[in-house]
């Protein structure tokens, strides 16, 4: 222990107290609320880029150098700092927002992360501000009761009695479904927590959809099943799963003996937005016993859309059920709700003893921590942005954004099959659409050419700023992929992204033309 | 696929338009300044409750009335709505407010979760609004950039060379210790990952600080290896791990033949903050060839103080090391490092295959593409707040805290030594104190006495909302543990956290005399 010394701590005490200061806050907070609303105005009226292209180690550079200033020791320490503090402070904001990625644009048609409606980042900001944790009830009590009400909620939804079922929310979808694969390996092959995966042959196996998100395959390295114990459920030619061959895999699996940890199926799946059959999927997961995990972290929304609910028929029978509200119910990330149908699994996923922090005087608290739930012990009030916005608006704030941007999807794709020069490579059953572009001098080119050609494309348009979408890989060849995630992209929008690809792949052609 | 109707999709465009209106989150931003500013000087000037209890049942009850609440069909509708809207938020914040926890308040003395710098709550709202994910280095440049700015610096702190090292931030310390210790597990046994954990016997062992916190006991469950895999590494009668013990250990399980994982240390461990000494650790871990990981988390940032560094000796020969800014950096949760030493060592936690995220056409781009190493795909620009943070006001700021914080750890011990009614059961090297109170009438009382009385009398005190402090169980009996995590507690609040504990203890006492 080293002695204090009070001299140099009462100085220290001095420099926090006004860093703490609710004043100081007051200001930032108003100057805040000011440059952001300016940039969102920006952003949303198509008067900034999309995509603010820097490269990395110049931007990790440029990110250090702040770091490294030396006129921090002033403001740390000068007496009239308070207006120097808020100088900087705007700086700040600025060069973030200016190096920054603008989701709210509505040339962004990326990956499935949406532009948040902001009000519910004002919501999600008060849990940060004031650091509402939970792992124990007693640490962020209104958190998990938002938390908990969201999920009786959603869970009435895919059709549950809430009482029954059980949920929780998670730092995002990867972390979701690693947590409801936990619980069905738990309860599938008995104490492998405890005794771990020593189990000799035949190996147990997880069944996932083909084009299930990469996470599924992740959750069994890091759970110790190995990915090669992965068996990838055969696709029809839509990309859902085929249940006749479902049905067929899980007999021969069981046939040699290999216990079944689950059925991944998707709602919908990552790559072209398939939803998956559910209702044959549960019919034969059902005939031979076995666990099905529905990964509806895109579509699981859809459910509080009248129009395209119909996609998730089915759900109500899985064991397990993701869905992510930081994707299509607009809140900033993370937000993951991970559903179990019976309430008792919510339990099995973890198992662990933590004396300092669970209190054996109260034991009917104990369904009220979280954290013997969730993979986080210290964890974010995720839900605070969606609870506010539901709050405010209702689900049919919900139901408007889905049709409207599922509703896109469709725009998009009538757009491409009218147009020769764009191949749209399926029928789109929600807002992903994935095509190629192929000018005339590509026609009949190799598949090599052609997907680099789409490669390079895609980099050439993101970091000019213009639009900002995603490229996918369908049967070894690549190709562009949007996500139509931003609801205020328009009909027009969607002609100038055709055209820009245009303009874009004129220039890139006639750069390869010259390298000859 | 639906056909679109027109005319509805028409009129939910308008909803959605008005809800993502500049104007109407810059009126909203404003009030939010304003409530949360006051809201803060009253709990700073302690004239509010530090913890608002309310049963978790009522709470979730009352969480969902405002879900079920009809009037949100009129602000979703009406073209007068945005005064209405602005109300409604006000309500929901000062609802929010009035059921949450004040960890702002000097009396708050409870878990290793802190008040954030609120300034530091602002940058990280501005990733939350315009949501910077960064799954990929294109989703998210910027916060990418600041995270591996703060990395570079951190690394620096513990007696690294960036160029050899490496680090990355994720979503709490039991993912950061669960990706660490997933790498040390793929490093050490090789193709775990692919072929999973059939290894047959000896099994492989972890072996882990006996006070650790409980996410590595839970790795443990989670990647295959078992929890009765989990060997318990001796303590010394200071509660840190005995290297001359560990050495034994360790050599008896090689000669056993199993393959050792890592060895687990704390800087400092949960209960008692106890620091283990690292130097000596390292020594007999290198004579072994095993991974040394050493959880930081809550006593990493003793390096950015100068009065403090020392109990950090050593650190700089882990292999793996996590380090929570959201604890002692004082920024929101959640915003934990995990470091590796070798910079190879980051990339082999996770392997995946992501055909639609990861851009072949950009190779050098993939070391900057954060989802390959975390948990997570789609990741919070978690690092905002401590960049921001940093670049006002430097690393003295760090200093000052972790300072003044430590200090207060000694303080109290000094007042439980010369308290006759209470019993300090350490000398506290940091900022975590654990003691029990124990009056004249329990003087001589079994040890189920003493500890039922603990943990009845913190329940009491916390459910008043007069202080927030935790409990743990020392040796089988329960005890207080207060961690000085508001660094705006002073001297004072410390003599009345006594005073509150004998006025509650003697309703306690006095109650159980009426039982009787």
């Amino acid at each position: 222990m080293q002695s204090i010394d009070i001299i140099a701590n009462a100085a220290a005490r001095e420099r926090i107290q006004a860093t703490y200061s609710p004043e100081l806050f007051q200001d930032a907070a108003r100057q805040w609320a000011e440059i952001l609303g300016q940039h969102l105005e920006s952003v949303l009226a198509r008067k900034t880029p999309v995509l603010n292209w820097n490269e990395p180690v110049s931007n990790c550079e440029f990110a250090r150098s702040f770091l490294d200033d030396s006129s921090s020791e002033d403001r740390a320490n000068s007496n009239t700092r308070h207006p120097q503090i808020l100088d900087r402070f705007q700086e700040l904001l600025r060069v973030m927002l200016a190096r920054g990625h603008n989701l709210h644009h509505p040339h962004y048609v990326g990956h499935q992360v949406p532009p948040p409606v902001p009000l519910a980042g004002l919501f999600d900001a008060l849990g940060s501000v004031t650091n509402q944790v939970m792992a124990i009830y007693e640490m962020g009590p209104w958190g998990m009761a938002v938390e908990q009400a969201l999920v009786g909620r959603l869970s009435e939804a895919i059709g549950w009695d809430p009482k029954l079922s059980a949920g929780i929310v998670t730092h995002g979808g990867a972390a979701a479904n690693l947590t409801a694969l936990l619980a069905a390996r738990n309860v599938t092959l008995g104490d492998t927590w405890e005794a771990g995966f020593n189990r000799g042959s035949p190996q147990p196996v997880l069944v996932t959809q083909a084009d299930a998100h990469y996470s599924m395959m992740r959750a069994a390295g890091i759970m110790g099943l190995g990915t090669r114990q992965v068996i990838k459920a055969e696709l029809d030619s839509l990309r859902r799963m085929d249940p006749v061959k479902l049905d067929l895999t899980l007999t021969r699996l069981q046939d040699a003996g290999h216990p079944i940890i689950a059925v991944v199926a998707c709602a919908c799946a990552t790559p072209i937005g398939a939803f998956d059959p559910l209702p044959e999927i549960a019919d034969a997961c059902q005939k031979h016993g076995v666990w099905i995990h529905v990964d509806a972290a895109h579509g699981g929304s859809a459910l509080l859309s009248g129009r395209y609910r119909h996609l998730l028929r089915g759900l109500e029978r899985a064991d397990s059920v993701v869905w992510d509200a930081h994707k299509m119910l607009f809140v900033p990330a993370l937000c993951a709700f991970v559903f179990y149908r019976q309430k008792q699994h919510s339990f099995r996923a973890f198992q662990q003893e933590a004396q300092y922090l669970f209190d054996p005087s109260a034991p009917d608290l104990r369904e009220f921590d979280g954290g013997v739930r969730t993979l986080e012990c210290t964890k974010r009030t995720a839900a605070y942005g969606l609870w506010g916005l539901w709050s405010l608006f209702g689900p049919s704030l919900f139901a408007d954004l889905v049709d409207v941007c599922f509703d896109l999807g469709a725009t998009l794709h009538a757009k491409l099959t009218a147009a020769p020069d764009f191949e749209p490579l399926h029928e789109p059953q929600c807002n992903i659409v994935v095509f190629r572009y192929i000018p005339a001098e590509l026609r009949g080119a190799s598949d090599e050419v052609i997907s680099e050609f789409q490669l390079r494309l895609r980099r050439m348009v993101i970091q000019s700023g213009e639009f900002y979408l995603v490229h996918c890989v369908i049967n070894g060849v690549a190709a562009f992929r949007t996500t139509l995630m931003n609801p205020l992209t328009t009909s027009d929008d969607l002609d100038q992204l055709l055209d820009t690809l245009r303009k874009c792949g004129s220039t890139l052609l006639a750069e390869a033309m010259n390298d000859q």
